[in-house]
This record gives structure tokens, sequence and C-alpha cells, in this order.
């Protein structure tokens, strides 16, 4: 059980509070907690970048359309967005962490909330054009998608 | 659009026929495919330790019993555990990644499957402890998810 158990203060104290809910900034309170942080929410990223894939590469026609993966990622991208406040939610502006994570996420947390909102939107909406059937919803269905991502990164990704 | 596409076609080709269901191994095409789907299922792990350590916590009494952290907790670990066959369909074993994966993994994907399975269930329990309000019921059902992280890493996990 030692192994589960390693560095589960650091991360009850990252996540006691975890809750679906809205983007609410709360100071890292050690570089220890910095880390995991940055740790978390990079791996939260790189599971949305994992289901945005192989959208991309129906979009650019690299793959052929299929309808059961736009569902079963659409579903899996709605479900990463609803952890992505509070994994976003601890603030590390002032430790010395590796991040691309831009200070303006701890500085305008609507907006960000907004931006997340946004995919969960386009990613319900993704399941629907995925069940609807209709083959002409596809690229605009996935468009919508990657452009969220395109519109949080502008914001708040560093380049 | 660039950065959101990129490497999109080897998530292509690894996530193409990311569907829910049971653990099918397929052999990776490349190192770089392989590379790719150690860094996703690492990811995926990393997610699901976010949302134990706060329950290992609980379980501890380092920090108190909160049944909506159980609750969201629980759900996200049903929702990743949904996740794990598609990201560990890729069998790895014939390229040099660096990986903590065990070769039984792709030996006995019907056992693997299997250990994927108690950690849905053990989550939804927990969810269902969570709802209860019945305190006596949260650590056994907190004790139940970190016995399936147990039962699985001490069979496919390299120590």
């Amino acid at each position: 059980m030692k192994k589960v158990f390693a560095g589960s203060c650091i991360a009850a104290a990252l996540l006691s509070a975890m809750v679906a809910g809205s983007a609410i900034a709360e100071p890292a309170k050690s570089e220890k907690h910095a880390k995991a942080a940055v740790q978390f929410r990079q791996a939260l990223l790189q599971l949305v970048r994992s289901n945005v894939g192989p959208l991309g590469g129906m979009a650019k026609g690299a793959v052929p359309f299929d309808a059961q993966v736009m569902a079963t990622n659409g579903e899996r991208l709605e479900q990463l967005s609803l952890m992505m406040a509070d994994y976003f939610k601890t603030d590390t502006r002032t430790f010395n962490v590796g991040t691309d994570a831009l200070p303006a996420i701890w500085e305008d947390t609507a907006d960000f909330q907004s931006k997340i909102e946004a995919l969960t939107t386009a990613s319900k909406a993704l399941q629907a054009a995925a069940s609807s059937g209709d083959e002409s919803a596809y690229r605009p269905a996935i468009g919508a998608v990657l452009k969220t991502c395109k519109g949080c990164h502008d914001s708040y990704k560093a380049d």
C-alpha cells in the first residue's frame, strides 16, 4: 500500500477541496506543492491532447471519419474539461516551476473558466454530431473543439 | 491551429480505434508510436494518482473525510478506469521505452482487464458510500479503491 500512499499528503493538500466548479485561484503553499500541481495539470492536458489528436487527423483527412471515436473522445474531452478548473486552481506564479501556463490564468479566472466551458460545450456538441450520423456535421463539430483549444492557448499558454 | 495538430498523425494512429472496451493488445508500429503510448498512459496514471492521493490522506486520518471529494474523485476514477484499456492497448514491449509497465500486461490481457474493472467497481462503490452519508462506510470504500491500485501494481508494474 506504501506506493499508493506515496505523496498522498501533497496530493491531499492539493486536491482536498477538489470538486467540479468554477476556477478559484489558491496560492501554492510550497515549491513541492506547486510542482505537484504542474505535474497533474500537465497530465490532464496530455490526456486532452491524446483525445484531440485523432480528431485533428480526421479533420485534416489523414484518417477517415469514425463516429465511434468521435463519440468516445468527445465524451472523454467533456469529462476532462470538467476536471480542468480544479487542476488549475493552484496558483503557481510565485514558484520557479517549469510551466507553459501564463500568469493570466490566475488574474482573470472568470475568463479562464469561460474558455474551459467552451470546451465542455464543444465536446458535448461533438458527441451529438457523432450520434446524428450526419457526416456533413462531423468536420464543423471537430473544428469547434479545436477552436476551443486554440482559443484558450492563445490567452493562457506560452508559445 | 498548428500546435493543436502537432503529433496528430501519431496520436491518430495510436488512438484511431480508441473506444471503451476490453484490453486488446496491438503492437506499437514504431519507437515514436511506442513513446507516445507511454506518455499518454503515464498521464492517465498521474491523473489516477491525483485523485487517489486525497482519498489515501483521508484513510490515514491525515485529512478529514470529505464526502464531496470522495464522490467527485470516485466519479473521476470511474471515468479514468474506463479509459485504461484503450491507453494500454498499444503493446510497447519490442521498443526501448522508459516504462514501469510489465510485459505481463500484453501477455494476459484478460486478467489485466479484470484488474481495470476492479477499479471501476470500487470507484462506483465509493461514490455510493459517499452519497450514503454513512461515515462508517467511508474508510472501507476508500480501502477497496486502494486495494485495486495495489492489486494491479503487484502484477503489472515494476517496483
